[in-house]
């Protein structure tokens, strides 16, 4: 969403010095955030409908929302949700025909190609998830794990429209006897000479997986973008990002995982230093985590009452409460949940009211999940830097004058 | 949202022969709706950042949303949302300092003025609700009434957050004795030489809907664009959008309703040919109504089995049950409600699956609130053409071959 003055501004921004000028252009009162306090990369065509002000853009593959740019309204805007491919996606005209996108439906009774026009005759559901990638917060640790530097917004939470997995399996007989995974496979091109292994994105999560999972062809509202992996994208409720094929040309029920290298060796959790391999704990769900986005740290803050909002979720389970701190971690106290309960793939939205006088404070948020399982203080150091929901990392330090 | 191939479809669109040129792209297969159907009017500079090809501009001050434009994602993208302004909006330099935005706070013990930024201090909250104006369906009256000739898109299901009026409220003493409405006056510039009354927006309704009430700065994660009211916006959950007062400059709780002329004779429910005057209904709650979004009667379908989908929404009731006829309303069968429930001020999406061969089929839905009441078949003739709930009006013809 673009108001006038923000279009002026933008084309202002866009004009012959380009995006980074944007460096020079100063807060975001409106929102709160730092416009552009890293100096910005340019958006990449295929992103190019994404907010410039709101998200700071690692390289072309990889693009982030600001701390402070979610707002307080649940659902993550498309255009300032953060976007985060392992290969470059494909070409424009994937999105040309949608309903002429073509899935292989394998490992089930009746195996066969379906397109995306007839999955849109076979059901609709809506889910709303937390989409997070497995680095977000790599940022925060301290060995400089390889990969993107995500701090925390290599998530959104956003409202899928597509057809249950369950419903197509069923349309084909049901899944084949032995098949203990699910497994996608995305459309990206596989540059010529390589072993496709290397770089395939297919991944395989527990068959189990299956139950709230979709094959959507919208997000939003809107029909799914490329960036987002349109015209078809494999949910998976609750897991983290990787495990939500783009572009899925293949959903197969499997009785092992895949061999591509971004499932047996990628995404995996190990000791710093050591190689990834299977057995290790692979990237499935997310763990509860919290943050605060409001106040974001990036200016001074007036002395008052101030409402501390944040976001919470737990993967596969619901929020059951949050606290919040405003004296780095040593005393708590319990916060709001506020706004309206999309389910528990959805995050929520927390607000804390203190009234702060002049001084420095380290505001971070605690959350505990439906099984009674808490955010760990520190985070799980690994040599990928994946997973991080420990609270002290994330905490917010302002300064209140 | 704008994926590359739609941003290059759209500067074709927008180049030499300008944004009527889209008539001749025909439809739009990705969501079903016929691009640029009716001749389209270029969008007015403050709404520039619509989605050109997802609304009807019937005017500077009217834009309407393309039936099937609406998806399934529950939640209206904030380009596809319908906009309807009584006046021309202010001018765009008010979105320029949001926080500094003042709304004069009367008819409480302590009254004063308050600015946004203050509001913000006070407390936050996330309502979703249907945004509806009044005249939704008036282009199905048989007598030419007066205004917009809208149809169905003059609604929308959107996320507001802002704080709630009843916390600032209650932060001013309380309401003064004696108050039985809540009055808002919207901040559009008042032509000279003309008498204030004919033109203020300024509206009245019972103080009983202060209770979820907010003053919401930010839509669907953003702040809230000008077009829609922004940058402060008073939400009457349940209330036709004409209640729902946009740029609001004064918030009042008064013994009696506003003399302006939005309310002592604008939006009255009256018989045809007679005048609006204080007494008649005024349009505040909205009733029950329902109506098919896809297929859209844009196009033939193809025989086969068909997911009819559509909306339903009962003002300040939730929707109970809903239920769909595929023979111009002689049989109806239960339609499946989908998605989350968002709460009982927004929308819920139904869908129902049926197999169809070729023929003609006059579809229609039906819904019930949670009180019991039902869509009446017929609407209720009025001289506005205000409040259309029946389903007959509402039905969409298809072809299937």
């Amino acid at each position: 969403m673009k108001d006038p003055i923000d279009i002026r501004r933008r084309q202002m921004m866009l004009g012959a010095t380009g995006v980074a000028a944007a460096a020079g252009l100063g807060g975001f009162s409106a929102t709160g955030f730092a416009a552009a306090a890293e100096k910005g990369k340019p958006l990449p065509p295929y992103a190019s409908w994404k907010d410039a002000e709101a998200v700071i853009v690692h390289s072309s593959n990889t693009m982030e929302t600001r701390r402070g740019a979610l707002g307080t309204s649940v659902i993550t805007p498309s255009d300032r949700l953060f976007v985060r491919n392992n290969v470059a996606p494909p070409d424009a005209s994937i999105v040309a025909d949608r309903d002429g996108w073509k899935v292989s439906l394998e490992g089930v009774r009746n195996a066969r190609e379906i397109t995306v026009g007839e999955l849109k005759s076979m059901g609709i559901n809506t889910v709303p998830t937390v989409l997070q990638c497995s680095g977000n917060g790599r940022g925060f640790f301290a060995h400089k794990a390889a990969g993107t530097q995500w701090k925390v917004g290599a998530a959104g939470c956003v409202l899928w429209s597509g057809v249950p997995v369950a419903v197509v399996v069923k349309n084909l007989g049901g899944v084949a006897e032995g098949m203990k995974f699910m497994t996608g496979t995305g459309g990206e091109k596989i540059p010529e000479g390589i072993d496709p292994k290397t770089v395939l994105v297919e991944r395989s999560v527990p068959v189990a997986a299956m139950k709230d999972a979709l094959l959507a062809w919208e997000m939003n509202g809107e029909p799914l973008a490329l960036a987002h992996g349109g015209p078809l994208r494999l949910i998976v409720p609750g897991y983290y990002g990787v495990n939500n094929v783009k572009y899925i040309k293949r959903l197969a029920f499997t009785p092992t995982e895949t061999t591509a290298n971004i499932q047996s060796s990628g995404y995996r959790v190990r000791p710093v230093g050591e190689k990834g391999k299977p057995g290790q704990p692979s990237m499935w769900e997310m763990p509860v985590k919290s943050w605060i986005n409001s106040p974001a740290g990036t200016g001074d803050v007036r002395a008052g009452v101030l409402q501390i909002d944040g976001v919470a979720f737990a993967g596969t389970k619901a929020v059951r409460r949050v606290d919040v701190s405003i004296d780095g971690g040593k005393s708590w106290k319990q916060a709001r949940i506020i706004g309206p309960d999309l389910g528990r793939y959805a995050w929520r939205h927390f607000v804390y009211p203190v009234k702060l006088g002049p001084g420095s404070y380290t505001l971070m948020s605690r959350a505990t999940d439906s099984s009674g399982k808490t955010q760990p203080e520190a985070r799980v150091e690994n040599e990928r830097g994946y997973g991080h929901n420990g609270w002290r990392d994330h905490a917010v330090q302002i300064s209140v004058v």
